[in-house]
């Protein structure tokens, strides 16, 4: 069995000093881990119904598209404003100084549909949460959020409290 | 049989005056229609080993991401400067008015792997042409490119010539 977490690198001070930066592109240029971690993000949901796999710019894009063609479902990119072409919602979240967005298309969910979230990363959670929002706001369904990695010690979790949360690797502190 | 090239919807003026977006998230959220989009893409690699598939940032990851999968193969991000975290290798490339960049990572690709080439979109063919002589720098060997869409009245393909190209869905006009 591969472990996956020993194949993600660490760099320090990026994008700016004092951060750990978790960068997931040697496990993602790794064939069979590549193959093994798509299936373990896919393995809750694959009794379930799902009609879209929302991914969040732009390392979601990669899981999502991935996760979309092992679920047999369509894919919806959440983007940062103004990449979207057509009429969008947007949701702001806080970040440690000011703020951020993202964006879905207005048509991109239809109400009652069966949604699975997925991005590379859960740190904070303040953009999943945000995108969980724009979700709810077509009155799509959340049936899941699946990060690849979580550094649990950010307590993301917290930012998220109604929907089942799966995740592959742990990392518990900084 | 679905017609991939009626779900793309034509955003006209974006992102500027003049320009007619092709937008694929009208494509990319019908599941049957992503799902024959991207088994059509992989068509031509079935029957060859690929090691990686490379994906252009960032609609580019999610074909990419999705035809790693379909492939049994690793994925490989090409990004704009300054995303990637480790050391990479910079290609530059023409735009109507100045000059725009990618990079890969050092690391991304070994001599001789198999490398298969993916975006959603063949327009004037200089980010493409880019991205491959970065992989011929790391000496990747170019077993095709594959894009969702082509604009054929661009000519993207003559900045592509040694390269096996495929398309499915092609506008021979603005």
């Amino acid at each position: 069995m591969i472990d996956l977490k020993s194949l993600i690198r660490n760099i320090p001070d990026f994008p700016k000093e004092g951060i750990g930066f978790k960068d997931i592109t040697t496990l993602l240029k790794n064939g069979p881990a590549f193959q093994i971690a798509v299936n373990a993000l896919c393995k809750p949901y694959r009794n379930q119904k799902v009609d879209v796999v929302v991914g969040i710019e732009s390392r979601g894009f990669i899981f999502g598209g991935a996760m979309a063609v092992e679920l047999a479902a369509g894919f919806v990119p959440v983007r940062k404003p103004g990449k979207l072409p057509a009429a969008t919602l947007r949701e702001e979240y806080k970040l440690e100084y000011g703020t951020d967005a993202v964006e879905i298309h207005r048509d991109a969910i239809q109400k009652g549909m069966k949604v699975l979230l997925t991005d590379d990363l859960l740190a904070t959670g303040g953009t999943a949460a945000a995108t969980i929002r724009l979700i709810k706001k077509l009155e799509g369904e959340v049936i899941g959020v699946a990060f690849l990695i979580e550094l649990s010690f950010l307590k993301g979790r917290e930012k998220i409290p109604d929907v089942p949360i799966h995740t592959l690797i742990d990392f518990a502190q900084e």
